[in-house]
């Protein structure tokens, strides 16, 4: 589930959210959204979880053309404004350029 | 719960996890950690969920500096150890300059 990003540098978009009270949707789009996203071009991999008070999803992109393509991308674009008129309280959006990375992976894991 | 960032540049260090069994002393650490990051010069902020399988911190910074002054802490590194030893079965660590940021909040949060 640690997305299997290539060496840096690449993108990441860090969105942090606080959700409404309910459903309304959300879930079935937000699968939707994440399976629409891996298919486009630039797209390197997303790590998802959410708390009881914050969810947080990151996506990594080859490069910034990748990230305003889909930002742009149509479906998205309605996802986007039902994201502000029904599910979000509040989000922050922010898109970093990934300098450096490393990884573990314990003796016992398989 | 959304960290209060100032604007950017700034780094963001995005921390993803997957888990050992159990706690073993992990939630009291993990909040000990978090405590003290946010003693330490240069910290932003610090955002955190998790999901059944995967864990998503990310830790915002001023600069490189306190991100490596925080890394070489002598009771963060007892807990990095401790956290290879234990809590963690892999992990991935990216450093990542926040090149620009937007938020949204909704008419209706108070």
């Amino acid at each position: 589930m640690i997305a299997a990003t290539p060496a840096p540098p690449y993108f990441a978009v860090i969105f942090t959210s606080t959700r409404t009270e309910g459903d309304h949707g959300y879930a079935e789009m937000a699968g939707q959204m994440e399976e629409l996203a891996s298919t486009r071009d630039g797209f390197l991999g997303i790590e998802s979880a959410r708390a009881d008070n914050i969810g947080l999803t990151i996506s990594y992109w080859r490069d910034e053309h990748a990230i305003s393509a889909w930002k742009a991308d149509v479906e998205h674009l309605a996802a986007q404004r039902l994201g502000r008129e029904r599910w979000y309280d509040t989000y922050s959006v922010r898109v970093a350029k990934v300098e450096r990375a490393y990884d573990f992976v314990s003796a016992n894991s398989v």
